[in-house]
């Protein structure tokens, strides 16, 4: 064996003492504060300021990770999770994701591994399936779907395939030139206006739609503004409609904004990031009626499917108008089995081109757990928030903002803003739980996101002991 | 615990069991074909129509894995791989990307797990000592460093804020207004074009600048460009130059690049993907010289140092023009620690929202083989292709097309185009090996590049053997 390379022998050794730290780690995680306590740069200075010149053993690397890292890290995956949108992972996952680091392929095109590409296909489809997506999403028709790594670059890859489209695939060789203009809700997650910043369309040139009572999208409004806007000489080319909206879950009406979207012939991107995984269960299935409608539609495993990150799920009605955005094929790329026309290069799907074999760990996903074990778990959690909202409703304290449509709890003490605020912090600062806020109605508004792996009832009722107990005065 | 979910005692035994299959996987993994030799929609079909309705045993996939993928994967971990620019990877890259996978943090946000944040920081700046990189690049200064995806996503961050920069952050606002060119040579990797067309500037706006004989671009041809273009009034915006191109491995001039674009107020990115890796060794850094005079550098450690895919390294001359151009705050994202200003929000350093916590497998790597280890690999790998070069001359069917600056040996069988594809796709089918081609002044040239992790001199010599010997005629 060559020198200083790590031996198969020793990655047999050190590789099952990571399993078992990491088994330890999930085993014990309630000893750790759920958010980070640390200050700024109290973890950077002690690193050595300087690289080492020679190779250290791996009980080193790991002694630090436990004692310089581990008090900087804020535990996603503890059940006292409830911040933001979650980024569950589970056991399977984390196997499928060191299964792709070991086979260590590359797959940008069919020929740099046709397993990664075609698996990937397949789970796609099994997806699409599972949520019940429309038929035009599917490969069987001009459809089909492709992992990103994120809801972000799903939407950078639906704005500018949108302006691709409405230009007659113009933009990407002469550049814009007429005045595009994009519409969201005041609801919409902030990658979209990112997206359209990199695009290059312009904030300016992207309309905030004002929302409803329960935090959606007024499909006349955005009509009105669309037709404003035409008149005036824009171009509207790209809707960007959610399944569950980042601050309050609140649903946008898919239906209506796709049947305006048809009638102007404008690009309809559905986000549903987290809420996507609902879709399991046919209960839920209503949010996403109009869904054949729609252009794109992303939602990530990542976030509420036991996957961990980086997996965003992302498909297209028309797989052409990728390929027509995204490829580009010089000479040291070609090869024979991409000229046949008889595979998906998925580099041509998305912004990058390198692409890591990412469906692995979805495939262990829904193989471990099963269709069932999947709709088991988020109906659990649904039925946990619902409990959690009626404990709130009970109480005198606080008030519920909005009702949850799924996982998403929003509620305020029943004082200032500052109060709010104050009440949050300090019991994030002590560590049992960690959640987040927002703003709705120019109020601060809690949120209590319930979909961590292992998170149970028993983790609910603490959370709101500790929010109860915390209660100024 | 809860039903359907791997327990942490079960992900004790399949967790070993895997490392187990992954150190097999490399001892035998001379068996398979470099090359998969599946035909399109094989492996798919193999795989069921339908998801499973109920979950599956950890030991049906991993049997699944041994049947049905592995055929279908090209593997770029063999010995004999040499095709394209490798992404090799090590065991200890593979330990940090399963701990990253295993503590599951989000690190979007310096809050959200500080310890990602500040070992992304620290490793970063270990990186830019290693490679003696200009102190304008270090965090002392403006500069900064941040892991991104690819080398794509690289050269989209660096096209976008040269944009931003460029229009006083006005195009970010109110869209392209202006007609912006940019700059690259005949010999600039795709994703710069691909850049171009997402960032709304046009295929038309890009301007290809011929290179010399050593496949270098010409500085003198890219200032008449530039000026021709500025007085036809278009606004010259960005210039991307290479330590080492796709194709040939052609370093463009960097020191006399780097003044024009001074001088004329232009972005310039360098992409050093690949051969970013040379710079750990002092012989191999007259490449760099003048890199000071560059606003953002890029190299992927998942190429040519042993970290596995995904992990491109990508530092700025000012990290205000990232935050500028990429930073939106929405309520949802406020924290303490941001808006204190004393932290990095690596968010807003790039596309996406979400962020894995990649520097942990770049953080083990550095650590294991310490500099001297990686110093060794990367000139032994440049003495291989140095001697595989000589062979190349020596021999009287085949000629070397340039003659290598690092890794990377481009030569061609002395007779016609379709020979060599005949010869290359042949060989290829073989399985021993796996290399590719490019073409070069309107020719066919084979590659071979040297750099996966455990290619030794006899690899590289059987190499030559099988080219050799399967000569035509």
């Amino acid at each position: 064996m060559d020198s200083y390379h790590m031996t198969p022998a020793q990655f047999r050794v050190e590789g099952k003492k990571l399993v078992d730290f990491i088994a330890d780690y999930y085993e014990g995680i309630n000893k750790y504060p759920v958010l980070s306590q640390v200050k700024p740069w109290e973890v950077y200075g002690q690193l050595p300021a300087e690289p080492p010149a020679t190779g250290e053993s791996f009980d080193a690397m790991l002694a630090d990770v436990e004692k310089i890292l581990m008090p900087g890290i804020t535990h996603w995956q503890s059940p006292g999770f409830f911040a933001y949108f979650p980024a569950n992972a589970s056991f399977p996952a984390i196997l499928g994701d060191l299964l792709s680091s070991g086979l260590g392929v590359q797959g940008m095109l069919w020929a740099t591994s046709p397993a990664a590409t075609e698996l990937e296909t397949r789970v796609m489809e099994w997806l699409a399936e599972m949520l019940a997506l429309p038929s035009s999403f599917r490969i069987s028709s001009t459809g089909g779907g492709v992992i990103q790594d994120s809801a972000s670059s799903a939407a950078l890859a639906a704005v500018v395939a949108a302006r691709e489209s409405a230009s007659g695939f113009a933009t990407n060789q002469s550049g814009i030139s007429a005045r595009y203009t994009a519409y969201v809700s005041s609801q919409t997650h902030s990658s979209v206006e990112k997206a359209v910043k990199i695009a290059g369309i312009g904030r300016e040139n992207l309309r905030i739609i004002d929302v409803d009572d329960r935090f959606a999208m007024r499909p006349e409004l955005l009509l009105e503004q669309m037709t404003r806007d035409s008149e005036a000489g824009m171009v509207p080319f790209f809707v960007c409609a959610t399944i569950g909206t980042t601050s309050s879950n609140g649903m946008d009406p898919l239906r209506a904004i796709g049947e305006i979207c048809r009638s102007q012939g404008v690009w309809l991107h559905v986000d549903a990031a987290m809420a996507g995984a609902a879709l399991l269960c046919s209960e839920f299935r209503h949010f996403s009626d109009g869904l054949e409608l729609a252009d794109s539609f992303c939602f990530n495993p990542h976030k509420w499917l036991f996957t961990n990150f980086d997996c965003d799920c992302f498909w297209v009605a028309d797989r052409r108008h990728l390929v027509h955005t995204f490829s580009i094929l010089p000479e040291y790329l070609r090869n024979q089995a991409s000229e046949s026309g008889e595979v998906f290069d998925y580099r041509d799907w998305h912004v990058q081109l390198g692409r890591r074999f990412r469906s692995l760990k979805l495939w262990f996903v829904i193989r471990h757990y099963g269709v069932e074990g999947l709709q088991f778990h988020i109906r659990r959690h649904v039925e946990l928030a619902r409990e959690f909202a009626g404990w709130i409703l009970d109480s005198g304290d606080f008030e519920l903002v909005t009702p949850p449509p799924l996982n998403l709890v929003c509620f305020r003490y029943k004082g200032s803003d500052d109060e709010n605020m104050v009440l949050m912090q300090k019991i994030n600062a002590g560590g049992k739980i960690y959640f987040t806020h927002t703003k709705l109605n120019g109020r601060v508004v809690l949120r209590l996101c319930i979909a961590q792996t292992h998170t149970t009832r028993a983790d609910v009722e603490k959370a709101w002991q500790i929010i109860r107990s915390t209660v100024p005065g």
